[in-house]
C-alpha cells in the first residue's frame, strides 16, 4: 500500500495494483479517531460543516498494519484510516437502496408464502419472510392463530404498529353505515391505502378471522412493475402522473384528512418511489384546464393496467391466512362478496423501517456487527 | 344560469355573467348521483378509469333550483350537478396545499406558545395551538405536568404516538454508554431526527421533566426558509442538495436503520417538502468523485446558514415546558450541558396527519361539515 497527495485527493494504491482516490474532505468527514467518531454510538462527533473553509492535507503516507495517516492542514489534526475500511468504502457502489424484483401475474403461481409457527420459531423463517416481503412487496403467511388482535401482536415481532384513527387494529367486514367502503360489501378496486394521510402508513396487513361468504376475494397488483410498463409504452403518460399531484381526502365525524400527492411519486433520481392510488378517496382534480384531457388519458391507462390479467393476482384468504402489503408499491383490493356468511378480515398498519431493520438484524452475523 | 356543451367541455354561464368551463370527463368522474358517490362515506363507487372510451356528453341543459343535468353518450346515465357545487369548484386554486409561514431568528421574541391548562380545557385554544404548530412548524406549551409518560398522553388529544426502537416515549438525559448521543450532554447541531428511518416521524416532541444542569438550550431552525434562502443566493449549491441523496444510519445490539434522502426533497412541483439533515447520522457519502467538491461545498453552506444568527432561535426549557417541531421542516439542536445538576426531557414521535385532521375538525363549524 503507498498512500500520495494529489490536489484535493489521497491516493492510495492498493498491493494489488489498484488505485483509489478519497477526496480529501470526505476523509476529514469521516475520521475515524474517537474526537471524531463517538466510539459507542457510531455516530460522527465532527461536524465538517462547521470546519474552516479550505480542508486539506498536509500530508498523507502509509503506516504499518495497512493504514492511512493524513496530517491536516490548517488545525494539525491527525487522521489514520484502516486500509480495510477505506477498500470497503472505494468498492460501494452509489446505489443504497434495497434490492426489489417487480412481478407480474405470474407471480400467482409462486406467491411468497411463510407458516406461523415457523416464522415466530425460528429467525431463519423470519427473516426469509421478511426478505420477501421486501423484495416483492408482499407476501402471505398461513396458520396465523384465529384471534382478535393477533395482526398487531405479529406486527410487535418485527416493527411497530402505526395507530390511526381507525385504531391499532381495524375491522374489516360489513357494517351498517360504514364511514369507509372497506366496511362494505363492495368490490374495492386496486389502491394504496390511506393516500390521504400524510405519511402514509407504508405496511398493512390483514388477516382473515372469518371467510364464509361468497366472493371476496383479495387481488395484488405491483405498483412498481405496473409504474414501469407505462413509462416503456408511454413516458409522456408516465410523466404527467409523475409530476402532477392530486389530493386525497377522507372524513368523517372525528376525522378530516387530507394530502397532496402524485399519483406515481419519484425520488430524487427520477426512479418510482411510492405509488398513490384510490379512486375512492382522490378528491376532484384541480388541473389547469388543458391538461385535464392528458392527465384522464394517462390515469385511465394506468387504471387499466393495474386491473388487467397481465399484472393482476388474485388470491382467497381463509381463516388463519394473513397477507401483508408495501402500502406505497403493492396496490391490493378486493371482489365484491355476498351478503349470506362471514367475512371478518382485521388490518394493522405498520411501517417498513421496522421491517427492514429486523431484517438487517437477522442477516447480519452477530460477530460482524459494527461496534464503532 | 345557461348551461351549453362545446367539444369535450360543458359551459356554465352563471347568472352574473361569468363563465365557468368543465372537462366532461372530470364532470363524469365527479357524478354526485348514489350510484358514482356513496352517500354515507363521499367515497367515489364509479371508478373513471375503467369506464369506456369515448366519455362525452350527449346533452346538457339548466335545470330549476340551479342545478346542471348531463346525459351521457353511450350509457345514458344522467348526473345531476348542483350550481353552488359546481360554483366552488370553479372557484378551487390548483394549490391544496396548507399555508406556512417560514420564519427567521426574529421568531424568538414572539415564539408561538400555548398554556397546557387552557389548551386541554378549551377547543379554541387547541386549535390555535394546532394551527400555529401547522404553520411554523414549532411552538412551545407551557405548565405541561412534569410527570413521565405526559408527553404521550399529551399527543393523544390530537394525534397518534409513533412507536419506534426508542419506545413510545423515550428519556433524553446522560446515560452511561449511550446508543445514541441525544443520551449524553454533548451539544447536538441542527438535526432532523430518525433521517434513517423511512418515514422518519413527522412531529417530535420533546418535554422538560428536569433542568438544573447549566447549558443545555434547545435551538431550532427553519429549514425550509434556510432552503429558501441558499435557493436565492446559489441555486446550484440548492440544486445538488436535492438532487443527491445520502444515506443516513442508525445500528446498536437490536436495530439497524438505514435511509437514502436528498438532504432537500422536493415535491412534485418543485417545491421543498422536506428536510433530512444529521451530521452525526449521514453515512460516508458515496458520489462519484467529480461531485465531492460541489457537494461538500452545498452541503456546508447550507450547514453554516443553518446555525447562523440570521436563522438561529435559542430557548430554554423549564421543567413543565413542552416544544414540538414538524420534524422535515424544523431542526432542532441543543447547546451541551454541563455534567453537574439534572437535564431530563421526555420525547414522543407522532405525525403531522393526525394533528392537521384534529385541526381541521377544530376549525369547521359542526353545521357545515359534509355528510356525503
Amino acid at each position: 500500500m503507498n498512500v500520495s497527495l494529489r490536489e484535493s485527493r489521497v491516493l492510495v494504491d492498493w498491493d494489488d495494483g489498484r488505485q483509489s482516490a478519497f477526496h480529501a474532505t470526505w476523509l476529514r468527514d469521516n475520521c475515524p479517531c474517537r474526537e471524531c467518531l463517538h466510539a459507542g454510538t457510531g455516530e460522527r462527533l465532527v461536524d465538517v460543516t462547521l470546519l474552516d473553509d479550505g480542508i486539506a492535507a498536509a500530508s498523507a503516507r502509509a503506516l504499518d498494519g495497512d493504514d492511512a495517516e493524513i496530517v491536516w492542514a490548517g488545525d494539525g489534526h491527525v487522521s489514520r484510516f484502516p486500509g480495510e475500511w477505506l477498500r470497503a468504502q472505494a468498492a460501494k457502489g452509489g446505489r443504497t437502496r434495497p434490492e426489489r424484483t417487480l412481478w407480474r401475474a405470474e407471480l400467482a403461481s409462486r406467491i411468497p408464502a411463510g407458516r406461523y409457527g415457523e416464522v415466530v420459531a425460528s429467525d431463519e423463517a423470519l427473516r426469509d419472510w421478511l426478505a420477501a416481503v421486501d423484495e416483492y412487496g408482499f407476501a402471505l403467511l398461513h396458520d396465523v392463530p384465529i384471534a382478535p388482535g393477533e395482526v398487531a401482536r405479529f406486527v410487535e415481532r418485527f416493527g411497530y404498529v402505526r395507530e390511526t384513527n381507525y385504531g391499532r387494529v381495524f375491522d374489516v367486514k360489513t357494517v351498517v353505515n360504514p364511514n369507509n367502503l372497506a366496511y362494505s360489501s363492495l368490490a374495492l378496486g386496486p389502491h394504496t391505502d390511506n393516500a390521504y394521510r400524510d405519511p402514509p402508513p407504508t405496511l398493512q396487513l390483514l388477516h382473515c378471522l372469518a371467510s364464509s361468504a361468497r366472493g371476496g376475494e383479495n387481488t395484488v397488483v405491483d405498483g412498481f412493475a405496473v409504474a414501469e410498463a407505462l413509462r416503456s409504452a408511454d413516458e409522456a403518460a408516465f410523466d404527467v402522473l409523475a409530476r402532477h399531484p392530486i389530493l386525497f381526502e377522507f372524513r368523517d365525524a372525528e376525522t378530516e384528512l387530507a394530502s397532496e400527492a402524485p399519483v406515481i411519486a419519484l425520488d430524487a433520481r427520477g426512479e418510482v418511489a411510492a405509488i398513490h392510488f384510490s379512486t375512492r378517496a382522490a378528491a376532484p382534480f384541480r388541473l389547469p384546464p388543458d391538461l385535464m384531457e392528458p392527465y384522464y388519458d394517462a390515469y385511465r391507462t394506468f387504471g387499466r393496467l393495474l386491473v388487467s390479467a397481465e399484472f393482476r393476482v388474485e388470491f382467497r384468504l381463509e381463516p388463519g391466512d394473513l397477507f401483508i402489503v408495501d402500502n406505497l408499491r403493492v396496490l391490493h383490493g378486493r371482489n365484491g362478496y355476498s351478503g349470506e356468511g362471514a367475512r371478518h378480515l382485521q388490518g394493522c398498519y405498520a411501517d417498513i423501517d421496522g421491517l427492514r431493520s429486523r431484517l438487517a438484524v437477522l442477516r447480519a452475523c452477530p460477530e460482524s456487527r459494527r461496534s464503532g
